[in-house]
């Protein structure tokens, strides 16, 4: 596991908990937080009621160990964060292991998908990355409260090789051949929660949220299928589960950002009181260049882009959208 | 109109903010209500903060005077009251006349919506029915909240007729040609908010309700296909949008009912607790009837009526239910 996020958190928790032998090696790069869990098997900072029962010597800040350690590398840091924790691994030490990633969101600069980038820039085959994806927060895990996951590969075998390792009493996992249109769809969801929370900001009630999402997930189809034309029904879990999850729910951390730029908070102002970035917030921006090449007609992508971006004004913005929304 | 509960109360305030030159009639069963909107304009039981400027004249409890001034009759009253309410209305009495249901349910015993009832028992020529559907809470509407309405018609033309009377800055209007899947789906809408409504009192978090919707609408879309075989898009706000507004809403009556029910309330006590009858309740059985000649696969309608109507203990029905959802 390379991060130490709630997610993270929440995976390692999955990993533990289910019965399949195995060894976990855990990657942080905060030596306090490694120190805390060797020697209290707690997650100082993320899901801090979870024990973990990881050994002392699996928790480690040396990323060449762990990742020389292991056959599945699980991707687990921001998207933004990537390149930085990336940089002293070659594409040698990765040869011949499976690459899951855990991250929804976009490298910013590459403008990639998780999975497109590892293939590029690290020679991984298309055929050893897996995503995890579907609609499912860390704080629901640590809570044992069951969830669904969707393991994606374009080798089937090996999603369903990798659910087994996850698999709990309070965990059940799908399987899906679409590694682009999972990692696409948990990208744009993000996008799509902060346009939620700014119309919530700016007084928008429960029958607008409605139209707003059932716009939203065909937004998301439209996108999906233009970027990779494959058979798949964008009402599964893992892409309309996903969506709604992330905008619907209190523990999203991207609908409470759009919340406060619709109730006039500025986008610096709203990063700085909530102390984190939420993702939805850079993959407006990456998702914006991204459609330059692929020019669908995305006006909610666009509207939280103009907001985000270019000072428009949450109100008139989303007063404009609604009149393409139907 | 003909009915007197919330959303017909809306309704009369759509079409009365709405600028279109119009006379609007009104019929309520309940002499007290009529007298009272009468004398203060407001409705004492409904939205009784909204003001209502029909004429008194207008507002009456004689059904046969109100359809015969009225060119347009909306169906407003519980389906479980359909057939009461119109016991003394001739079919020669709707002759001409455009019957709009907005009407969530189906007619107990006949187990029809109510577009195929008024077709079958009163001659009206399917042409002439017209739906309102979408995702709107009455609630919302009388604070003026942006909302979304579907106007369904296979006479597309007089559905467009229609919508340009209920337009308003607070509501705009989307034209369907769907009555059947409309009408289905509001009905369906109101089994699965009870579905969700248990899940929430046995103790699922987000993370299942997630999956619960986005298991609902395949099922939803199976069920429609089935029923009348159109091409449609179920991600449309007058199925989606109104499944979402009903199943994660604080205002759905069902989703309460359902949810006492999950905490362990009996039907009879929840529904004497909350002193009215869920939709739902009596959908789940109508729609277990109409499957019968069907037969499409839909777990969660199963999971409810179990529930509701032969006495399955809710924990053990939906831990069964969890093992069929992807």
């Amino acid at each position: 596991m390379i991060g130490g996020g709630s997610w993270a958190t929440a995976v390692i928790k999955m990993l533990s908990d289910n019965l399949t032998e195995k060894e976990i090696y855990w990657w942080l790069r905060d030596a306090e937080s490694i120190a805390y869990l060797q020697k209290y098997k707690h997650n100082p900072k993320y899901l801090s009621a979870v024990e973990l029962n990881i050994p002392a010597s699996h928790i480690s800040g040396d990323i060449a160990e762990v990742i020389g350690s292991a056959d599945y590398i699980i991707l687990n840091v921001p998207a933004a964060f990537l390149k930085e924790t990336l940089k002293d691994v070659s594409p040698e030490l990765l040869r011949g292991k499976k690459i899951v990633s855990a991250i929804k969101g976009v490298v910013p600069d590459e403008n990639q998908i998780i999975g497109e980038f590892m293939n590029e820039h690290f020679g991984v085959p298309l055929d050893d990355i897996l995503v995890i994806s579907g609609p499912c927060h860390a704080e629901e895990v640590a809570l044992e409260k069951l969830s669904y996951l969707t393991i994606a590969s374009i080798n089937i075998a090996s999603a369903g090789d990798f659910s087994k390792l996850l698999n709990t009493r309070y965990l059940k996992t799908v399987i899906s051949d679409d590694i682009f249109g999972t990692e696409y769809g948990a990208v744009l969801k993000n996008i799509y929660a902060v346009a939620s929370g700014i119309c919530h900001g700016l007084g928008y009630g429960d029958n607008f949220q409605a139209v707003l999402i059932s716009n939203a997930v065909r937004e998301m189809e439209r996108f999906v299928d233009a970027v990779h034309p494959i058979s798949r029904d964008i009402k599964e879990s893992a892409y309309l589960g996903d969506l709604l999850v992330t905008a619907y729910s209190q523990f999203s951390r991207n609908r409470t950002f759009g919340n406060m730029v619709g109730k006039g908070y500025t986008v610096k102002s709203a990063q700085l009181e909530m102390n984190m970035v939420a993702e939805g917030y850079y993959a407006a921006r990456c998702m914006h260049i991204v459609n330059n090449k692929y020019k669908v007609e995305m006006p909610i992508c666009l509207a939280v882009y103009h907001i985000l971006y270019e000072g428009h004004a949450p109100a008139t913005e989303m007063q404009e959208l609604t009149e393409q929304l139907n």
